[in-house]
């Protein structure tokens, strides 16, 4: 069957970890299209996975199975899960990775993945992106029932994501990813900011008005765009606004909408 | 149908626009192969794009269709193209990156890309990648007619780059890349150096003779041969001539042919 | 034919040197699948090659061709080979990256490749990846014999890997790869340690017991446990063993085993 299976990791691109998921899923169907989305998660970093998967995931075709591993508690007492949603699958540990994707509206149901059939014969206590996961989604893509894997769960860990604030006509949001051009994207909402004249203060910088594009602004100058994704992004010019601004995930962004 | 598209971009590999791009083009064409040539050209480097499609291009089967995104002004004034040559197709912006690869002479016809139900429905300003050129890429690879796309335009636009000096014995020419080993890869063609006995001037070093193979020196020492696309390079056996020469794209390069 | 092909070089990701591999291979073969195993091996490390190739060959299908190019002595006296063992098929320089995977119990022919009819039609002194191993992959994977490639040899090149030294109750190894999220893999197996109270030293610090998970422990301190490979590994739970003990391939580990 000609499924596509995506994969995003903390693995890195140095070792073969990715590579023999590959490995194994293609000795499961060797028809499926694999997708890398990245390998290169921050180690251990849930929430920048769980950001990285909502932006990604919609614009894969219907039927898609996304397989995560960001996994520090590998071998533990976290689950290992699959989570069926109106349109996509989602595969892996059961610790918020999925959540911003898979919103609990549109999930179907979530299996908890238990049955050793369809696991690789030795399971290793480090490594269940290789030993399961991968198995049941090179069988998942061939057909099988999501129900054959396990038992139903009532749903999947949600990770606590900080919400911008409104307070009369200012909204304070913050950074949640620095993109490797530089470009800083917030979790202000399009929505929150389009069709108003808005001023931008970030790490004490004052950014107005909204640009369309990254050339509106010269050569190595700050400025304000909606992201690709449909956030308030700051970023530079033909530069890096996480360099120019000392700017990191985390630290605040706040919008003041100036009423004529 | 089973064609082959390439992506060649500046988006880094730790975020997910490549893999997302993949997803847009999976999705109108389950069958493509899809192969990365690099994510990892310096942001914004039109130059560096350029001469990494000239040397790549050639190895892909005819009908082949390469993606390029390296788009400092995405969402401004440059256009959206294709180009179609006599064996390939090009597809991104029209800011010079298909120019060393899509020679003038074997360009067949350049289509500025203005057919919006090709496109994605939302376009953004800041990814055409991902709303523009994989979706056309994608219905190119299922066989839609170049003019579908838009209307045919004069040409594309090409990149200055410059021209090695010929001067009595001596080629003055430069540095235009360094690999990930740090051999450097000049713009003085292999039909210039070869059959003679030559002397290679680099950041004041003298290099002679012309070696076959990096092996023909000691360990660690320097030396220059043809490259693999057959420009005359400078390297270090068993180590990094960008490190060791403290040199890089840019920098000057002598050859004096010796006559006897 | 919907055969494999691997491919884990020190090519890096920056340059097109890994894309135009794909270009070739498919241009013989549009149906086999490639899969990159990892192209950032350290410039030229054979040994760091050798064990990539050991941990990952196996988890690919019966029948899947490995090519390995790790290659500092390309164009020079070390010859290209494939190696046909019981289930795979190994394509590279004869170097010993392969001596790892390809076990002398399981090989069944070496040849040499010598046919210029399945090389690029211009194979240069700097690229036998994209001249030689590729078009050879490609072929093979269409159901060539291996014996159309050149003519059988004695054997391929082994290279020394120092072996674990057993004194008493003392097993004295060595960390031989330290992983990207800096999990510091040994030549240890696995039956060495099983099943026994044991004691790790290894940078002057004594580690036990053995644990199962990564979080047996608490966050941020070290741990010693079996790796997915099933070898001793040194680790940190959420963090970077090889950083917090200043550890990395070459170092001495020990295991006492501590009777009861």
């Amino acid at each position: 069957m000609e499924s596509i299976i995506t994969l995003t990791t903390d693995f890195g691109l140095k070792d073969a970890y990715q590579g023999v998921m590959k490995g194994v899923i293609l000795g499961i169907n060797p028809y499926v299209r694999i997708v890398d989305v990245t390998h290169l998660i921050s180690p251990g970093n849930i929430l920048e996975c769980a950001y990285i998967l909502r932006d990604a995931y919609s614009f894969f075709p219907d039927g898609t199975i996304h397989v995560g591993v960001v996994d520090p508690g590998v071998g533990g007492r976290r689950k290992p899960i699959l989570i069926e949603t109106g349109r996509h699958f989602f595969i892996g540990p059961d610790n918020g990775i999925f959540s911003l994707a898979a919103d609990k509206k549109d999930i179907r149901r979530v299996i908890e993945l238990k049955n050793r059939e369809y696991f690789l014969k030795e399971t290793s206590n480090t490594f269940h992106g290789r030993d399961i996961f991968a198995p049941v989604a090179g069988h998942l893509s061939l057909g099988a029932d999501p129900e054959e894997f396990g038992e139903e769960i009532a749903g999947a860990l949600s990770i606590e994501v900080p919400v911008p604030e409104k307070k009369g006509d200012t909204i304070t949001g913050s950074i949640v990813h620095a993109d490797s051009f530089g470009n800083l994207i917030t979790d202000i909402r399009k929505e929150d900011v389009a069709d108003a004249a808005c001023e931008v203060e970030v790490k004490g910088r004052m950014i107005a008005p909204i640009s369309k594009t990254y050339s509106s602004v010269g050569k190595g100058e700050v400025l304000a765009l909606i992201s690709s994704s449909n956030f308030l992004e700051i970023a530079v010019n033909g530069g890096s606004a996480s360099a120019v601004l000392g700017a990191a995930p985390g630290d605040r962004v706040a919008v003041r909408i100036r009423r004529g």
